[in-house]
């Protein structure tokens, strides 16, 4: 995708791979901060403190702090280890877990003396399978919009929830790639952005990121969403996810769950990128999910510019208010139109999605 | 109800009977600011800027602003102009074309030379009854949560969304009036205050109050709500309303609507504290409501306060980030499972309502 008309990437590593780039997406849409990550303490704080976010994002992140274990000392107790050490960052998604046991599915066989090479090279190609697999979801995705087009005159409109685009994964996105591919094959899009209490993904990063790419969008609060589509003025809802269990239930940011539940109100179609490392055929149903529960000052304070420039941070609950902050929900299966995923669009059913990874590639 | 320990309303008249003060709730939670409004044009823009907001104070606020006019000038043509003018500050609360409507029938049959005195007179006991009618209010929804009480263990968990409390009232509030008669009953509360985004009253004003009477809340942000009852977590919600329509919809601050489908979903209690002011019989049904569209720059700025005490604004969306405000939303009658009056408990159907206003009081 593009940044100031600039293809970029949101993680890169650094020419000597002694060093990954990611963007510090806590200073947007304020500011494009690079940051360079030369250790696992340095990846995880990423992780932890949402630097980085989005399960795809989140996984090659990971993937990466593993290759900067194995530069520095890559026997099998220090890369279980580190391994270990940055699982623990993230609880809900399940692309952090998945990315690390391939790391070191591909490393632990291997000789010490090899593994540093491999594992830089196995974190290049986890990455570049998100880009790929990002723009297979987006071409699947792009059939559903185009469909939507030819039913009325106007633009599609999309409605989407946090930020699943190109900031949530190494390029392109999930929720947000079909809405890149439609509108590069031309389709007329209008996009409702969730601001995404509480930490405001929509308005601070999706609304910045389609900005960037020229798709035509608007702010929304969170709370709107019903009233637009009670109106008819919604036409699909494409959302990302964190996890999805084996019955199709979808894990995803909280407050997704209020939104499909008014389009399975209003019969708008309710559609989850979902590539298959976000799948655990572990989990049978979704209410068994463990909810990570953030900090309460996500929701007694908000971090913005003033009017002078300056980025800081503004008290807005009253002193010493409690507050609860569960970060996920979980939706039901049956409320969701389909799952978008690299291998075509599937039911968010168990049999269907047994017989989608049974299937081969 | 208490602030700072002492009793007190949210507006009263000067001792002269030349000017009302008002508490400038945009200053809140952060300070106490107690605004001396002495003209049309100043009550005017406390009500379009919302210095005082919530139905019932909007109400009994232009009610004392045709007060002040009819000191300066009571004959026909001032007062309606008055009416007219103060009318237009917010189009979706019936309570404030009410109040006017009411002053306007008690004053213009009057000689002009009496109508400064009348018109003080009729504002106070406007506001008088706003106290009685939230009082009544308050008591038959403590029956409500007494009856809740009774069925398990642990505090009753009330969910209101906005700020229906003491502060958009003249004394008690509607929709929290049965949590402060339950808390002097003895009955343990938890209240989960939605934080209401765009303008955040129940993080800046529900929050606040609550902890000035003692009352055990929790904010969350209005994503959360669905989760919580999914998990069983809320015993009942309780919200306050802008204006019903004669079939028992309810227009209320947006994101009314997604609290009430999710209760319905769940069958969790969803209640409407509704005086009758609040009733607009004209309107066969709510989705001929007008809905009021606020500034998009609730939503890409927001107020708060810094660590150095200074309340400022701050930007959160990209700049030029286009934005969508509807500031109300319609909930179907059919999942109200009552409207709390000042008369008792009523079904939220054309029947019910017909025949309560009917009833002699």
């Amino acid at each position: 995708m593009r940044v100031d008309g600039q293809p970029r990437r949101t993680l890169w590593p650094a020419d000597g791979q002694d060093a990954l780039y990611v963007i510090d997406q806590r200073q947007l849409p304020h500011r494009l901060a690079v940051e360079r990550l030369d250790s696992v303490p340095a990846v995880l704080v990423a992780i932890r403190d949402m630097w980085v976010r989005g399960a795809p994002l989140i996984g090659a992140t990971a993937a990466y702090g593993l290759a900067l274990q194995a530069r520095v000392d890559g026997c099998d107790a220090a890369l279980q280890a580190a391994a270990a050490q940055l699982r623990t960052a993230r609880p809900t998604a399940v692309n952090l877990a998945w990315a690390l046991q391939r790391m070191l599915r591909r490393l632990l066989p291997l000789p010490p003396a090899e593994r540093a090479v491999a594992a830089w090279q196995e974190a290049a190609a986890l990455a570049d399978e998100d880009v790929a697999t990002n723009q297979a979801i987006g071409r699947h995705g792009l059939a559903l919009l185009a469909d939507l087009a030819r039913r009325r005159p106007g633009p599609v409109r999309v409605l989407t929830h946090c930020n699943a685009g190109w900031l949530a994964t190494v390029d392109w996105g999930t929720a947000l790639a079909p809405v890149y591919q439609a509108r590069a094959a031309g389709i007329d899009l209008q996009v409702w952005v969730d601001e995404t209490r509480p930490r405001n993904q929509g308005a601070s990063l999706t609304a910045w990121e389609l900005a960037q790419q020229g798709v035509a969008h608007t702010l929304i609060a969170d709370n709107a969403g019903g009233h637009l589509m009670q109106r008819g003025l919604v036409d699909i809802v494409i959302v990302g996810c964190d996890r999805v269990a084996a019955n199709g239930d979808v894990c995803n940011k909280i407050g997704t769950y209020l939104k499909a539940l008014a389009a399975r109100e209003h019969g708008v179609p309710f559609h989850v990128a979902m590539p298959l490392s976000t799948l655990d055929l572990s989990l049978p149903d979704g209410l068994q999910i463990p909810i990570e529960e953030r900090s309460a000052r996500e929701l007694t304070h908000i971090t913005g510019r003033t009017a002078g420039g300056d980025v800081l941070e503004v008290q807005l609950a009253p002193d010493g208010c409690a507050a609860a902050n569960p970060a996920f929900d979980v939706t039901p299966a049956a409320w969701v139109s389909g799952l978008i995923t690299e291998r075509g669009l599937v039911a968010a059913r168990r049999e269907a999605l047994q017989a989608l990874v049974e299937r081969p590639a």
